[in-house]
C-alpha cells in the first residue's frame, strides 16, 4: 500500500439546502479527501485549523487512521464557510466566506511526510499547490483539482501546475472555463494538451467522464432520490479515486482509471445524503460493496 | 414488424447556434421521429404542412419507406420555427414561434391507418393526443411526449393523456415540472402514479433514465465534441427507441426497453453533428453499427 498525501482546506460550514440547514458542520476538501481515500489507503494530511478546531474533529480522521501530524493549529478561528443551494443542486452560491486561519495558509510538509508517493492537491492557491510538490521528494503519481476563482485569477500559475500533474479531477463548468469550450469532451482534449495523462470532468449528478490518451470512457452518477447536501462530493470523488490508484499501486492503467472513477461515484452518492461529512464518516465497505452491485446492475448494457 | 403511427408537427425551423445558422431548414417532431422510426420499422406518418411545403420534403419520408398519406397539405404556410442556442446547448430559446397552417391542426388518421399497434403522440396539444387515440382501434403500445407550454396550461388534459400511455418520453425540466420534483429519479417514481409503466427522461448531452415498476436504468448520451444543432435530438430518440420497441415486437422487457434506449442515444448522436435533419436523413445502418461498438466500449465496466 502506498502513502497518500493531501493537502486542502479544513472548515466548518453552514449550508442550507431545500432539505434543511446545518450550522457549523464539519467539512472543507481535506476532511471529505481523507475520510474516502482512508478506506483505500493510508493518508498523511496537511491543513491548517484554528483553536475552535474540535478535538473530536481531529479524532474523526485518526480513527480511521488517518495520519493528521501535517495539520497545523494556529490562533484565530478555522476557516468558515456558508452557502446555499436552491433549486439547482449542482450549484452551490456562497454567502459568505471567513477564510480566518486559511487565509495565510502556507502547507509545510512534515519530514515525515515527504516521501509520500501519491499526492493529492486539493482547491488551493496554484502558487501554494506548487509550493507543496517542491516539498516532495519523488512522487509517484501527482493530481490535483482547482476552482473558478483560481482559473480567473491565476490562469498562469495553474497551468505550471498542470504542467507537472498527472491527473486533474475538475467540474465540468471549470473544465470549460480554463480551455473556452463548452463541452466536457472538447475542453478535456484541450487540458490533456498543458500536461496531465487524465482528465475527470466531474458532472455532478451526471456522473463523470474521464479522459485520457489512450481512450475514454463516461458514466452517470449513481441515482440518489434525496438529495440532502451536495457539499464535498467532488472531493469525496477524488479521496475514493485516488485512494483506490493508491491501493493498486500499478500504474497508469485504464481499466484502473475506470474503477477509480466507479469508486469515487459510490462513496460521493453516500457523501449527498447527509449534511457535511454525517454519512460518509459512518460508511462502511459492506454499505460501498451493496451499491457497487446496485450500480453495475442499472448502467450495465 | 408492426406499424407505427407517428402524429406531430412538420416545420421549417430557422435556428442559430455557436456554430452557424440555417435558415428555414427542414425539421418538427415528426420528420426527426419517421426518419430514425424507419430504419427499424414501417411508420406512417400524420401531421399538416403548407402549400409551401417542397415536394423533395415528402420523398425525403417516402425514400426511407414512411407512409406519408397521413400528411393533409392546407391553404397557408407550413409551421415555422425561429429558435436560438446560445452556451447552453441544453436549452433552446425561442425567438418566433408561426404556427401558420399548424394552428388549426386536428389530426385525421386516414381508415387504412388504425390498425396501427404502436402509436406516438409528439409534443402537441394534449387535447390532440386524446383525440388520437380515439380513433385508434387497438393499440398495442403507445408512447408520448409533451413541453413546458402544455404542461403550464392543459395539467388536466395532459394528465388524462398519462392515463392512457405506455411510456412518456420527456425532458428532465418537463419532467420535473410535472411533478414538483428537482430530481429525474424522484421525477420519474411520480410519473408512474399518473399511468405510465415507464418513463424515459431525456438529459440531452448527459443521457437518459430509463425507469419502470421492474426496475430502472441509466447511461450518459454518446460523446459529440463538436455539436452543431441540438434541435431535434429528443424526438429522433423517441423515433429509435419506439423504431426498437416496434421491430422486437416482444412486449416490455425491461432488456428491449434498455436497447431501445440505446438506440435512442446512438441517432440522437448523429442528429446533433448538423442542422436540421441534414445527418440524419442521410444515416446509414453501418454508421450507427459502428458507433453502438464505440458507446459499449466507453460506457461498460
Amino acid at each position: 500500500m502506498s502513502e497518500i498525501l493531501v493537502v486542502g482546506s479544513i472548515a466548518y460550514d453552514t449550508i442550507s439546502t431545500p432539505a434543511g440547514k446545518a450550522e457549523r458542520t464539519l467539512g472543507g476538501s481535506a476532511n471529505y479527501f481523507s475520510l474516502a481515500a482512508s478506506l483505500y489507503s493510508k493518508v498523511r494530511v496537511v491543513g491548517v485549523v484554528g483553536d475552535d478546531y474540535a478535538e473530536a474533529d481531529y479524532e474523526m480522521l485518526t480513527k480511521r487512521g488517518v495520519d493528521t501530524r501535517g495539520l497545523q493549529k494556529q490562533k484565530g478561528k478555522t476557516f468558515h464557510w456558508t452557502g446555499q443551494y436552491k433549486d439547482d443542486m449542482n450549484e452551490a452560491i456562497t454567502l459568505a466566506t471567513d477564510l480566518n486561519v486559511f487565509e495565510h495558509f502556507n502547507p509545510q510538509i512534515p519530514a515525515e511526510y515527504k516521501n509520500s508517493s501519491y499526492v493529492f492537491l486539493a482547491n488551493i492557491d496554484p502558487v501554494l499547490q506548487l509550493r507543496v510538490l517542491e516539498q516532495i521528494e519523488r512522487p509517484k503519481l501527482v493530481a490535483s483539482d482547482t476552482m473558478n476563482f483560481w482559473i480567473s485569477s491565476k490562469l498562469p500559475e495553474l497551468k505550471k501546475v498542470l504542467a507537472k500533474v498527472d491527473v486533474l479531477l475538475i467540474n465540468e463548468g471549470e473544465a470549460d472555463a480554463i480551455t473556452s469550450k463548452s463541452n466536457a469532451i472538447a475542453s478535456a482534449q484541450e487540458i490533456l494538451k498543458l500536461g496531465p495523462k487524465a482528465v475527470v470532468v466531474k458532472r455532478g449528478e451526471y456522473g463523470f467522464v474521464l479522459y485520457t490518451k489512450e481512450g475514454y470512457f463516461i458514466l452517470p452518477a449513481f441515482p440518489i432520490a434525496e438529495v440532502v447536501d451536495p457539499t464535498g462530493a467532488g472531493d469525496t470523488f477524488a479521496g475514493a479515486f485516488f485512494g483506490y490508484l493508491a491501493k493498486q499501486n500499478n500504474g497508469f492503467e485504464l481499466a484502473t482509471l475506470k474503477q477509480a472513477c466507479v469508486q469515487g461515484v459510490l462513496l460521493s452518492s453516500f457523501t449527498v445524503q447527509a449534511f457535511g461529512v454525517e454519512r460518509l464518516r459512518k460508511l462502511t465497505w459492506a454499505e460501498v460493496e451493496g451499491r457497487h452491485a446496485e450500480y453495475l446492475k442499472v448502467t450495465n448494457l
